[in-house]
């Protein structure tokens, strides 16, 4: 099929996903922003579409009539290349416009981009197309955290429904992985974000990868055995971290009557023991990892032995640091702030979660998150 | 009348005025929490709700079935008195119960409480519903503010309607009162607050007050001649809130092409000059007067020459302190905290707004909030 | 004997006097400001100095050569009345000048005074004089303060010396006053400062008040009732600073194997309950009071009452808030700054201390410091 | 020579010069924390000390008498693995001991130690020895960091001396390296640290890496092609950290009539244009190479092409996240603490500087700050 029938198809596909993600909300969950991560619902809807009208539509599109001028006001990301924004705290101040007027701009947008589509397109236009189509799928997939956040945050604990729950890890050893020189990093022959790039050759020393995550069982044992009150298993910024936030267990952990029950999205109940854990910080994989004698892998050893493990329910804390590949090339312009801007102070995760939107995984693909960070849908592999 | 006919009456109107208040809102606007000091509008009409319910029915109804057990949890604002509580940072994050589970809870206890009156009732509970409905009616009040303060922060300054609104201040010059003995404070004899008994005597010195408030034409002058820039004006505390907070108009007051606009709740508009200053702190008020060369009157003041001028426009700062009248009493358990414990660094304004419910206003009131509150309908009367 | 001799005696002795203070320390002692209230006393000992260079000799005498231009940075606390100034956070960053220089900057100056004073001098120079020996007097207070709280922040509790100590506090019942009018304030027949002007009349209702201060026994009784823990002897605000802080004692109280301690300038001691408590805060004084079923008097009762009790051993707080007495006016100038603009936000705190220079005490005298702060000498009066 | 004769020579002289150092401060320099990240130079001469006391004669040295008890708990900045400790933001409150305590502990230790080093002593001790020495020489590069941010903050700026200084850096061009499979780390025959070890192999691509460092004159004409106000040259978190710091300029440099001055320890002086620009945070070094269409080293590039350049001037900034080599082992016990914990959040520095003790530098020393530091002895080489 043609790159512009694939890409109108996944563009329909992914336009009427992510309302479908916001299916089971109240009008009112679209609205708070409980914590500056998370952002609202509503927020999401309208940026995922004001980055089709900024950087497709706008430029591109001939005639093209901006929905409402405000809007790019508010559901600006992005630095002054694109104008001005709201500031990020304040996103959960922002009751107008109603979410009824959003769906309507999401509706406006969409179908401009449809009548665009049967226009002749150059390359570059589809590129940006596609980066949109992409940049909505990492929206659903913050949507899906960020809801839980907000309902997970509600004393009523609300229900959310059958979708994004992790499944049985059951645990079949370590798979062993001969040192030498590896290629890493996508090749560009299909779509790819510019942190993938270049391909190129790393060093790798022999090593050992499990081949299963970490069980909420497993953690449940390191938390019996001190594992929060050890500073020696901890780094050192991380244990400023359990302290100040007097963590004891993974986020939606609550201890009641001496056992440990913990939210899903399908509510308030019991930890299923079998299941990866979920929702722990760098900080707290490392710990756990140092509990074991062992420790967190490399994001180059992960990508190498990914083909020797299942992959999938979980973001996996990799012990790297997101930087730059060798000969990294931002794109110019508004867009060139994707990514490269947040190469400090962050971690790289690989893998994906059962949050993650069909089609939107591949071994090379760089996530990456403060150490801080639990809202996310996270988990631990070990490697030795 | 009777007394429980009367309050039957007034209780009906109270309850339906607040959802009045609410109507102009769309759902999302009932869930922000901008600022610590405005509470979500969802959040009063469930917490008026609430009030009746645990201080009314749950002592006093035979067989009152309560609501929903968690609404206590959420819609109180006191302390371990009445139980456990959602903190007040958080009311902003609650999005459940929906409104419409709000409104229906406000339904459940309205007509509760009516067949509650249908039956014999002793005067002490219909002291605690009397309180409930002013309680009710002094959130209102809140609800206005809070209203006011959520829509225009929304960057599109959204209309809500044609209330609420200060009229013109005509200027009639100054009142000289005689100095000597008078009686301050409530007789007891009608509804009173217990922070208004008891009715004593204090001494005063000959003085004279303004019988207008002042204009916004006025204050006008006063921020052109410098007076936002020299610190000579203002109390200390003041002249450090407006260095950090950078102020240099009143809330509301935006300065575009050299000229003020201000967001009334009919939108953004040019400043009528003609209208009395609104949404001052007690700092502004204070350093005002001193550029003026003249002060604030104290409370006590204000209420012996209250006839001699019109008021009801704006509350009015006074440079009185709030504190306990001579045998102040606080009401026995949860109902004790009602005022009694804010009596330290908060400042009292007497006299009215155009946001106080009809019959919820006396000379003898006394309203009372931090310096440092802009969001309230405040105003300044000049004495000397 | 003649004004200017009295004023020329008290100067020399005052000059002595704040360097007598400081014998006792280490040279390390002069620097560190372990937090904001807290002045290291090689600040004291320099800005004490500065007011005489900068309002005495700068303005009136005769060419009066600066003893050095940055000086008048370093030990300014004025607003820019008085020029620039070293941020109030950041005194304790100053390790320059050393003590040694400042000592030669006090010398110089007390000298250069000393010259001026044999020159005719106007009435309002002799004036801002007095006010010189009086601010320095204050600040001697504020430096047995801060000393204490430097020397008692060490982990190893250095001795001060003998000095400054409370003595035993015997308890002998209460004074009945009747109620009535009574002249408050100073009759600016001798020395006081402006915010004790002017004389007027209050009307007071009975009251009883207590003829001696709260001692470290009794309070010790309250704790062990479990003061600390029930929020409803506290105001709104104290409950929070209780929380926060997580107070359950005095400051410089510690409990070692189940005995109270405390650190005293004699060093670290077994509490001695026969003395008046000391070291609480406004909050705490509130709380004893209501768990005792009392009330602490008003600044208007403590001058009414002052000759029926004995006084002068710790600062008493007073339920009064600080506000101006009518018809107050503030001294132009940077003079000005010195009372008036600490007019919000305050408590009253009537008597004296320990720490009260000789001669610097007068029952019409008003302290005033936020209802929080801990570290000076204060105590507890009751009245009901 | 033996390895005993040798480390004893080196912990003499090291010995020495930390209070070499300290000679020409004031007894008050030795006081204050104007930061969190600056240590009063009175902690590092004492913590130094207790490292020797702790580590070498309290486990190995037969009857050993500690010196002050106190002193573990002042001087310990480790975690409780060495006991408690005063939180770091607190130890420039602590005024006592005084600076001739100090002294008196320094040289009891050092005797102590000396006569020990009589005795017969394991290889462990040895070790252990080595590491204290090497311990106080990276203190001695500390405390130059520290007196002058001390120095450079009074409003004075005091003198220090001609120590320390950086000399003119001349630009040569670039070296071009042939990318390939290089080793990387220390081989462990002689002193290193744990994070050196253990030597490894990488691959690297090609690169070209400056003969020099970036000069002051180089470095303003970024700041004057606007380089502090493009956000486009940052990245995220710096852009944020300039924007909240208000920075426009490296740490102590001051504009003055349309010049720049800085601070050094000569004192305040025009900018020498031809000196490499010092006291730049990692965003700073980021964004000016950014400006230049270069970036820099990574820390493998820079060990790799180390040769081919002089270093030894500033410490300079790598591309490079602080992360444990392959097979990294930390150190059993409290030296575990040393550097494996802080694997996390900072940036690798490679090189020395003008304050960096002979013989404590090499090619393959990792040292490591968070990026925003600005004290420390900072620089920039450019890679492409």
């Amino acid at each position: 099929m043609e790159r512009i029938t694939l890409l109108k198809d996944k563009f329909e596909q992914t336009r009427k996903r992510s309302e479908a993600i916001c299916a089971p909300l109240e009008i009112e969950d679209y609205v708070p922003q409980p914590i500056i991560d998370v952002s609202p619902p509503k927020w999401h809807l309208g940026h995922t579409t004001w980055f089709f009208e900024a950087f497709v539509l706008q430029p591109h599109a001939r005639d093209y009539q901006v929905y409402d001028e405000d809007f790019a006001f508010l559901f600006n990301s992005y630095y002054n290349n694109a104008g001005e924004r709201v500031l990020r705290p304040n996103r959960g101040l922002m009751s107008r416009p109603p979410v009824r007027d959003v769906i309507s701009y999401r509706e406006y947008v969409t179908e401009k981009c449809l009548e665009f589509l049967e226009t002749e397109l150059s390359k570059e236009v589809l590129d940006v197309l596609e980066i949109g189509i992409n940049h909505e799928q990492q929206h659903q997939e913050l949507l899906v955290y960020d809801i839980k956040y907000i309902l997970g945050n509600q004393p009523t604990f609300p229900v959310y429904g059958p979708e994004f729950l992790v499944r049985e890890e059951k645990s079949t050893g370590f798979s062993s992985i001969k040192g030498g020189i590896f290629e890493i990093g996508a090749d560009g022959k299909s779509f790819c974000y510019d942190n993938e790039l270049n391909r190129h050759q790393v060093y790798l020393q022999d090593f050992e990868i499990s081949e299963n995550l970490v069980t909420n069982g497993e953690y449940l044992e390191f938390m019996e055995d001190g594992g929060y009150t050890d500073f020696n298993l901890w780094l050192s910024e991380g244990w400023d971290f359990v302290q100040k936030e007097q963590l004891n267990a993974p986020l939606y952990w609550y201890e009641k009557n001496g056992e440990w029950y913990n939210y899903s999205l399908k509510g308030f109940e019991k930890v299923d023991m079998s299941l990866p854990v979920q929702h722990v910080s760098f900080y707290e994989a490392y710990a756990y990892a140092e509990w074991k004698g062992m420790r967190l892998p490399t994001e180059f050893e992960w990508e190498v032995a990914s083909d020797t493990f299942k992959w999938g329910q979980l973001w996996e804390w990799t012990y790297s640091a997101y930087l730059p590949y060798p000969g990294f090339q931002k794109a110019p312009g508004a867009l060139g702030e994707y990514n490269g801007k947040f190469m400090s102070n962050q971690n790289v995760l690989r893998g994906a979660s059962v949050a993650s939107p069909k089609g939107h995984s591949r071994k090379t693909y760089r996530n990456f998150f403060h150490a801080s960070s639990r809202w996310l849908f996270s988990g631990i592999r070990l490697a030795k």
